[in-house]
């Protein structure tokens, strides 16, 4: 059984984490940790995790846990987790970083946008980014794996083929996301709690996201050329989901069905990626505990602009789920291990 | 006492106009209809409406219901508006058409999106259209007022003083737009059943809303050109409000500052208008209960673009309440009348 | 124009005071107090309360605020009410208090269930308990009310008339009451976060809510002899409203439509009480934003259990809107003066 | 691999079976009736059910189908599932019933209820109350199995171990529960739109609930002697789950830790019960996609009433995970197989 770490285990995406591994065959938790949550039980903090009843919390103490596992996930704030990543790394461990700390590969661009230094250029120049669909050959090779922004999968996943054929004007992209609350984290802040809410919508961080270079990066080494992106996220009284939207002006081909096909073509053999029929389009309930990205387009003729929606579980694919997939690359396990679950619906 | 026909009073709207006018000192409802429900008292459909016990719904018999009213508010679907419309006009009545009949003043914009013929040319042409922003004083003279749709609303009033004052491309304009449930209307649809819309989010009608010449034939009106936008709108989990995200690349003016005074310039003797101050932004759940329309925005320098946000009540800004802002403008009563309520929250 | 102050006017129900006041024709709001957000505008914590721009926090002075205001509405945390609304009342001020601290007349009961001392007796035997349907002649002339909890506003009034016409059994009363979130406060708390709260129900407090006593002191002078009850509050995903749902052994009359007939009696007056027809019940939503309590009942004959259910609007009935009562009828206004809004639906 | 048909399988519950079975190792899934969608696909009306793409619904014609299975659920309405279930039972086949057609031993009881008579005796006579954890021993010998209803599982388990050590006065007892909508079932109802639901909570069928008569048929069997209960049904806006709060007059033993160890003991060796620690509660949320039944208790000594909590997935434990339990139980399967998963959360 491999041994498996998650360092900041108190959250939500910690906890989908053990909910996803609890069903995973190849795969034993030997260490959660939490700072503040250290010596609780697992169940106190999650009672839906029943079966981790004497799963404890433990500090992060890199030291202490360092012998006690394989893998470790990685689930701590972006800026905490750049030196214990470091650490694992260089100790020959195979690291998953949830973290946004080693998703950008340009140091400046990682220091603008966080306002905090990168202190191991080193170890980020062996960083992978974890996006499966994009580079699964290079994950399965992988020490440590720098697991993609929930907004930016979405993103991505939906204007590869587009960017990649070069079906559109990559100068106008715009990206308009909507997020179910669980995205803001599980922390005791006004702003999110129910009343505030609930019945509410609107949008944040407006023009300044951090997510927005991860996609822009990600875009551009499609593309060949840099590519800069307008990307709106906004805040949605649901739990679970991302719900994006996307637009740019169309080159040639202007026919939905015959981009349907592009799509359908380079994801073919992709397990979680399900590109829709004509006229049909996704929703966030419907992929709703699942690893799935689920995708629709259409053309609007009239604008020559060509539309693409996609939706994911922000904890599954946009988290948790992806990360589980990049942890079976690695390793060598089918890639679907403990993430074939279908949606629960209503 | 000004006396009131509501036609088609057992929907979301006809309810809200119901509410709303209960404060409204010099209006009195005579009349309610409803074929599906009448005999019944308005309270045995809205229980929430509780001080008109005695008032009963009737069938629309229009001869019946002539001289019991002076100002007829239509909502009925569209289509079976046109007819009873143009007669009340006819017969020298004050008429707000809440459905989208008397909107579109291109008889074959309006055929080619509704499907239907337009029979009453003749009262098309006497119609104004009631944002009333734009058309104040044409709707104070006027005896039919065409009662702009939810969401043309919440984007009319965020782009206009951006194209107004030519600040953007308007070839570039891409509008976002998020409604509560309730904009789906008061049916009985299981796609509108709780459990399949509580804790989804999707897209719907994409590329082809009729909404969309509604909100280009305003948008070429203000530029003085032809105008089409990418219009995409989205049911979320919530009950009331519409949430509109808007992008257009910017033209000369880069600075967010600068346009918010362009933007508080044009609306600064609005009585529903609120344009926030910079780096605030609106939130459907703070405008609930009002007729507002708020308005926020920010410059996106990387990409030169203007990103207009705008929250309304679909149900009151968006239909019932703007409705009886313009039947204050007709009949000469303060704007505000009845109008006045701050959003209830939470 | 009465001057009003409001001490504690951060929270939910300090907002819905403001909002109420807003047009209530008679008051000036001149004093707003938050220890925390002293020097901000109201605007700042309710963006929703647009025309409260230029409205100030202050930290709660007793001293400075003294002379400012005539009425002084307390919605501060109990415990820390005491000592206020005894430097208020002894000037001579009217004051109605929001919390806990003057509603239990015996000083053993309130010591017991709230942990802390009780300082000012004296000033406690002129407090009026504020429930205007058992209290109204007394609340007149009180210069100090002691506004109700949400709880028991339901739960009393729903009980009234079967403990006072000797319906019921006494010693079988069962209190089952459903919250809305908004019932815990605004506060930054992660049990009443977004993701913990959605698409949860749970029950809290179980046999030890500190509204226990309140709703035995007032059935016990109800019935002229000690009550006690079993109730148990529960936490529902929804922002305002509490359902109660009441059982009690009937004594001798066994026929719903005759309670019903005695329910009907004794609220016959009342301008915020609503007993349903028979086969009619109340829903939370359909009280929304109003001052009513509407009672519903049946009889079950298997059982001879009566059945009784109530529904408030937390934040009206349950606090804010009782407190504008109560100075309606303190200052002579018409009782039903700024609080005649019908529910907003949906 | 064993063949398995569901008749009825357009609404939440085939929904759910077909989901729960989709990871049962023993099981293919050979037929799935409805009349209004036959010629549809599994994924027309479940989107996140996309593994069943090539699964046609068909009408259910009884001798069509009785070859293509071994097993037959049926999740048919109330009064249509009596034929059916007896062609297939008297066929040699195992039926497990979702419907209530069976659940009511007393055939008398049945039609008053139901208002519909028993045409089938005989069977009735052969079919097994599929509560397991009360007749797993009948249950694994039988050949056709009357699944419990949502509110009578959460209920029984409840009481159960009270009820058979006498702990409470059997003739006062109180059953309040709340149910998440997807109890309503699948359909095109006004009443469960969600506008109608969404920010509501109320009661319904007081009195007069069906579930009633179940309730008490179990607790009757358990005491030995009749029971009638006071049980009240409400609905909440949240989509999965049902929380019930059960109220008895205690007895002779009045400690909250003996009572929880009693419950402990009765409950010691059952896969889906957990009784929770003192001081802890249970939660719709935590249980949401489990089989669980979750139960916590405390004495209120005050009143000396017993004060039990039970919360179930109205879909899994209420309903079709119960259902696929009772088939590994008839199978001899291992108990929990496929019934495995611990709560989605949040």
């Amino acid at each position: 059984m491999l041994k498996v770490a998650i360092c900041g285990a108190s959250g939500y995406t910690g906890g989908e984490l053990l909910r996803i591994l609890a069903s995973h065959p190849e795969v034993t938790i030997t260490v959660v940790t939490s700072e503040k949550s250290a010596g609780k039980r697992v169940t106190d903090l999650f009672p839906n995790l029943y079966k981790y009843h004497n799963l404890i919390y433990e500090p992060l103490s890199v030291g202490n846990i360092l012998d006690k596992a394989d893998v470790f996930f990685m689930a701590l704030p972006h800026g905490e987790s750049q030196s214990v990543v470091d650490f694992f790394f260089r100790k020959g461990k195979r690291v998953i970083d949830l973290s946004a700390d080693y998703r950008l590969r340009d140091v400046k661009v990682y220091e603008e946008w966080y306002k905090v230094p990168h202190k191991f250029q080193g170890t980020l120049k062996k960083a992978v980014f974890g996006l499966s669909e994009l580079y699964r050959k290079k994950i399965s090779r992988a020490n440590l794996v720098a697991n993609p922004g929930c907004y930016p999968t979405g993103a991505i996943l939906g204007l590869y083929p587009a960017v990649k054929n070069k079906l559109v004007d990559v100068t106008s992209i715009v990206i308009d996301s909507k997020s179910g609350t669980s995205g803001a984290g599980r922390k005791s802040d006004l702003e999110y709690s129910y009343c505030e809410v609930n019945e509410g919508f609107k949008a944040y961080a407006l023009a300044r996201h951090r997510h927005t270079p991860e996609i822009e990066q990600e875009l551009s080494a499609i593309a060949g050329k840099p590519i800069r992106v307008t990307f709106t996220p906004h805040i949605a009284p649901f739990d679970r989901g991302i719900f994006t939207t996307m637009y740019a002006r169309l080159m040639k081909i202007k026919d939905t069905k015959q981009i349907i096909e592009f799509f359908k073509e380079t994801y073919a053999n992709e397990p979680f990626i399900r590109v829709l029929e004509m006229g049909t389009f996704p929703d966030v309930k419907h992929v709703r505990g699942t690893n799935l990205c689920e995708i629709g387009l259409i053309v609007n003729a009239r604008t020559e602009t060509l539309i693409i929606v996609t939706a994911i579980d922000n904890l599954m694919k946009g988290a948790s789920g992806q990360a589980v997939h990049n942890m079976n690359l690695m390793m060598g396990f089918p890639e679907t291990m403990a993430l074939e679950a279908m949606g629960l619906f209503p």
